[in-house]
This record gives C-alpha cells, sequence and structure tokens, in this order.
C-alpha cells in the first residue's frame, strides 16, 4: 500500500533545505520506495497565507501521513505577534499534540570528520553518541492552567509542570527500549529534590526498571546532568527526561557536537506514525543564501525511513552517502574548516545525491 | 555597631571548606572587621541531629545575621528520605524563602592559571567572565499549588510556575544595576514562545529597559542559551533568568569556565543581607578526605565583604591573595595539571592565609 508522506518546509532556510531532501525522497522512490509526497504549508509562512500556523487542511493532511518532513518555523518577523496562539512554534505544537508525538530522539552524535568543529576538546566528543529521549506532548509545555492574569492588583503569569504516571511510564518505556537497543545505559534527568512531578517521574523510572534487567539505570539532577554534559559528555549513552528540561538539554548536548547542522530528530506516536526535522532552528539570518546546511534533514528522511517506512536499508544507504560527501571533504560554512571544499546547499544536496 | 556572621558547614566536605574559609574570616577580624562570628546545623547534619533540615534555632540565628556563610548540603544519605520537607535541600530553601534572599548572582569565571582545565578550547574560555543573576525565592521552585495527587485514576504530579511583575522588577533591576557597573551588556534568557510566565517576564524587562539607557538588553530563549553557552560563552556579559533555568544555565556555565572548585556565589535580599556559598556541591564522594577545593568557598568570604559588609578592600586582599597562590602553582586536586604542586584542602587554606 503506498504511504503518504508529508512535506513542510516551514521558514526561514526551511524551504532550501528540505527541497533538498525531496530530492533524496524522490531517489528513494526511483529505488522502488512506495510512497506518495505531498507539501503544505506550517508556521509563519502558514499564517502570512492564512492567518493560522497550523491551517486545519495542513493538519488534515498530517494526520492522513504516515510520516512528516519538517524544515523548520520562525523568526523575527512573528516574534511580535501580540496573540501567542498564532505564532509559528504553534504550528509545530499543535502538530505534535494533535499527532500524539510523545517520543522525542534526538542524537547527539559527533561526526569523526568534524570532531574539530566542536568548541569541546577533541577528546572529549571523539566518537560521541548519546540519544536523547524527551516527552514532547506533555509537562510544561501543555499543562493547564496557563496564562497572565492580575491577582491582588498585579499581573502574574503562570504555568503548570504536570505529568501522570501513564505519561511517565510510556516515554520511559521508549527510552528503555532505546537502551536496549544501544549501549544498555539509561539516565533519567529530574529535578527530585525540588519538584514534585518529578518524584514521580523518578519514581515510574524505577518501577519500569526490573522489566528491563539489562538496561542500567541512573537518575541525574538536571542541572547536575547540564554540567556533566559539558564536562564528560561519553559518559552518557540513553537519556531520558521531559518536555523542559529535554528542550534544553537536546540543545546543548546537539551543540558540543559540533555537528549542530548535521543532527536529525525523530517525534514519534505509538503507531510509529512520525515527524521528522533537523535539530537546528530556522537560521532567519542565513535564509535565502543558498548557503544553509541540508544534510541534518537529510539525515532526517533517513530517520523517517527507519522509524516510519521500516526500510533501514534505504536508510543506511543515505546516511553511508552522507558520510562519503564528508569524507570528501565537502562543506557547507556552517561546518567549514582549513582543507576542506565549501559548497551551496545545493550543491551538497547534488553531492549526496550521486553518492547515493 | 558589631555585624553577626553566621558559618553553617552543612554536610559533605562542608565542614572542611567552611573551616578554612573561617580562618580567613578570622583574619580578617584580626585586621579589624568587627564581626561576631556563630555555627549552627543546616541540611543533612541538622536533620540527623535534630529531625529538622533547618531547626528554629538556625532560622532564627540565620535572621539575626548580617551575612552567612554555607558550605554545602545534601548527600545520598539523605536522598532516599521519602518526606521531601526533611530533605537536606529543604534547608537551603527555607533560608532562601525566609530571609527572602530573591537574588542570586553566580559569577562564571575562567582564572588564567586555569583555562586549560576548561572542557573547552582554551581561546573560547580564557578571560570569560559572566555573571548570571537568577531569582531565587519564587518561580517553580515555590510555585503552589505542588504536589502528587489521585486524578482519573492515576496519579499524577503537578508544580506551578509562577511569576508577578513586582518579583520580576525586583530582579530585573538587580540585573540591570550589575550590568551598569559591569560590561553594561544585559540578556534575559526565558521561553517566551512557549510559557506565559516568561511573556510577563521578558514585557517587565522590556519596560525597565528606558530606565537603564546605558545598558543594551538583549532577549534569548533557553535552549538557545544553553546552545550559545557551549559555542561562545564570551558574547555575555550579565545573564538574568527565573529560578529553575538560573539552576541549569548557571551550572552549565560555571562547568565550562573549567574553574568551578574556584566559584564562590551571593543571594541577597533587599537589605544587603545574604548568604554566601561556593557553587559546586556537597561532594560526599570525596569528604572527610581532606582533599577537597576551598578556595570557592574563600572567595565566597570576599563576596560576603563586598556585598553585605561593605569592605571591598578586605574582599580584594583576600582574591589578591588567592591569584597569588595560584600564581605560585598551588592546586587541590580537582584543579591540578601537570606542573602544579597538588596540596590538601588544609594546606590550601594555610597558603592562602599566609598570602593574605
Ligand atoms: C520552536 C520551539 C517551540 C521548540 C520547542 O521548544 O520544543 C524547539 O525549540 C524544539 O526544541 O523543537
Ligand atoms: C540543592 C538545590 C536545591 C539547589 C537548587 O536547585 O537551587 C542547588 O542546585 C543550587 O543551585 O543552589
Amino acid at each position: 500500500m503506498t504511504q503518504k508522506i508529508l512535506v513542510l518546509p516551514g521558514d526561514g532556510i526551511g524551504p532550501e533545505i528540505t527541497a533538498q531532501a525531496s530530492r533524496i525522497l524522490a531517489a528513494c522512490q526511483a529505488r522502488g520506495l512506495d510512497v506518495e509526497v505531498e507539501e503544505a504549508l506550517v508556521g509563519g509562512s502558514a499564517y502570512d497565507a492564512h492567518g493560522e500556523p497550523l491551517p486545519a487542511e495542513t493538519l488534515e493532511k498530517a494526520k492522513a501521513a504516515r510520516a512528516i518532513l519538517l524544515g523548520a518555523v520562525g523568526g523575527p518577523k512573528w516574534d511580535k505577534l501580540e496573540d501567542l496562539s498564532k505564532r509559528p512554534e504553534k504550528g509545530l505544537l499543535g502538530l505534535r499534540k494533535n499527532l500524539g508525538l510523545f517520543g522525542n530522539l534526538r542524537p547527539a552524535i559527533t561526526y569523526p570528520q568534524l570532531a574539530e568543529a566542536s568548541s569541546l576538546k577533541p577528546e572529549l566528543v571523539a566518537g560521541l553518541d548519546i540519544m536523547i529521549v524527551r516527552e514532547l506532548t506533555g509537562g510544561i509545555y501543555f499543562g493547564q492552567p496557563r496564562g497572565i492574569e492580575v491577582r491582588n492588583g498585579e499581573r502574574v503569569g503562570f504555568n503548570t509542570y504536570v505529568y501522570s504516571e501513564s505519561e511517565i511510564e510510556r516515554i520511559g518505556r521508549v527510552a528503555f527500549e532505546m537502551a536496549q537497543k544501544r549501549g544498555k545505559k539509561l539516565c533519567s534527568v529530574d529535578k527530585a529534590n525540588v519538584l514534585e512531578v518529578t518524584i514521580l517521574w523518578r519514581e515510574v523510572m524505577e518501577r519500569l526498571a526490573p522489566e528491563y534487567p539489562d538496561v542500567e539505570l541512573s537518575h541525574m539532577y538536571v542541572d547536575n546532568a547540564a554540567m556533566q554534559l559539558v564536562r564528560a559528555p561519553k559518559q552518557f549513552d540513553v537519556m531520558v527526561t521531559g518536555n523542559m528540561f529535554g528542550d534544553i538539554l537536546s540543545d546543548a548536548a546537539a551543540m558540543l557536537t559540533g555537528s549542530i547542522g548535521m543532527l536529525p530528530s525523530a517525534s514519534l506516536n505509538e503507531t510509529g506514525q512520525g515527524m521528522y526535522e533537523p535539530c537546528h532552528g530556522s537560521a532567519p539570518d542565513i535564509a535565502g543564501k543558498g548557503i544553509a546546511n541540508p544534510l541534518a534533514t537529510i539525515l532526517s528522511v533517513a530517520m523517517m525511513l527507519r522509524y516510519s517506512l521500516d526500510e533501514p536499508a534505504l536508510a543506511q544507504r543515505i546516511e553511508d552517502a552522507v558520510g562519503k560527501v564528508l569524507d570528501d571533504g565537502l562543506r557547507t560554512a556552517d561546518i567549514a574548516s582549513e582543507g576542506t571544499r565549501t559548497v551551496s546547499t545545493a550543491e551538497m544536496g547534488d553531492a549526496v545525491l550521486a553518492a547515493f
């Protein structure tokens, strides 16, 4: 049965990088991948066209798709929108919530060819390979009540950090299973010395542990985790945490690999339906210049093939092609270094296609 | 008038490091500093002795003191305490709250003698000097409602992230004034694209800005701030943020200086009453071995002299003495490197005293 893929270019460099990734998708179709590819608007570009960051038509198409490839959303153009519900980010959050994409996988890998690009000393990041499992449809991002209101004569802003046992268990299982397939070490990150919601988090992780006897579970406070990522990132295999802590730690981890232009991500629901996107943002400062790095988005296609389309061989071909292009010394400006050749977004796409 | 100083050794390495810092305090008294020094229990050691991490007697002494010197609290011995209100951390949180110590100053400085100890490349951290201003008595640490309860047949954990305009304004002014005394750049960190409470935060910072026309105010999302600290920390001068984000970012920033054993902190209320403590924790793994680094605690005494006791000259003497000892090549084990001499906690205290 033909499966549907929805491409959402989004804002900033989004259209440029998804254009290259779409070429790879087309090449997969040419090799027999049975998918139908559509496009739709999301984020600031959807707001500009339809007054909504997540138009009903886009959401409908997303629900019908087995997998979504997203570029990036947001930019200074929409930062001043008074109504938070119209901001580009709400398009992304709406997709996550409506599709139930609770399981966010964010690999932080150092590409051997790029270890020098890290701000950390090379020996600390060479060979780094962490998988951060972030809960994506709960926590303080979606908790009620929330808002700004007048209390005792002054305005007060408030949000609610909330997790139920079943939400914690669900993401915990994703993380334990991931650890089983990898280095068998799982570090759960919380702030159980201060926040009740994370006391429950820790308790549920402890309760699950005996079901995964081959996985070594540890716990770390979030402030210490931020320190340990800087100090000795290779101590980690799989990390699991809530939505807000995961947002912060996964970005820090991605940056310290030095390979941030290279890192894909997956957001999955229980049926394997998923949204795939680069870890980096919409980079409005370089949008439209043809210099953005398309590799994270191309590698997001590989993740899509592996997690939603059950095509690990094709996924591997893409990853190998990217490796070869790096070996050949091709770099977009963000990852350029002495002795390499700086290429444009489209030239990088050409090269990966040629190596595919 | 003789002012009171309360020393709270706390847990783990706390007693060892405060012992050395107390010797410096005594040396200041010998040079004319008119203070009376007392000691009391807090944290796990207070729980062991009195069943409470913050005994009434300790709180009373704390209220009567102009300044408090705290070692560190916590350790695995008390991590299993079911009742969160008995945990060592509650001693610390109770002091902050009861004394209204809302303004937490956390410098992240790279000591030139220690730049090599950073996990970042030396050129990225040499000369680094950031001041993180963290709100310390509000936000999600203290928000109500909070707890764990049964809803729809399962347990749910919840906490409340809340700030009022006046709380934000108060810490904002501390940060703007700090920026005026330093590099005149203030970066306010929030998550205003997702959390209403931080939309209000950003608004209040914007409202204050015209009163400090010499300070350049910028805003950054917390995930990006975590990345930028790793990528290029020297872009920052003063950063201001809420309690939870401040906890995470200040620890990451401290670690990336490579000087974490050296970093003091101050927590102040509106009257200048303050609590002073090292940025690092209670390090239970090395407690009692006489090898802990007392310098962050000694430098906390310097901060105390500057911010609560109005004795900048004495503060400078302590800082100069510490600089001299480092120049002489003395190091505790945590900051040791080739070509330096490793000394014990007490020997380090001796050396600073001799140089004072
Ligand atoms: C754009 C923003 C809402 C989003 C988030 O905070 O989740 C982004 O930072 C991410 O991590 O995907
Ligand atoms: C011990 C803990 C409660 C505390 C905090 O989270 O504030 C500590 O991490 C700190 O930063 O002083």
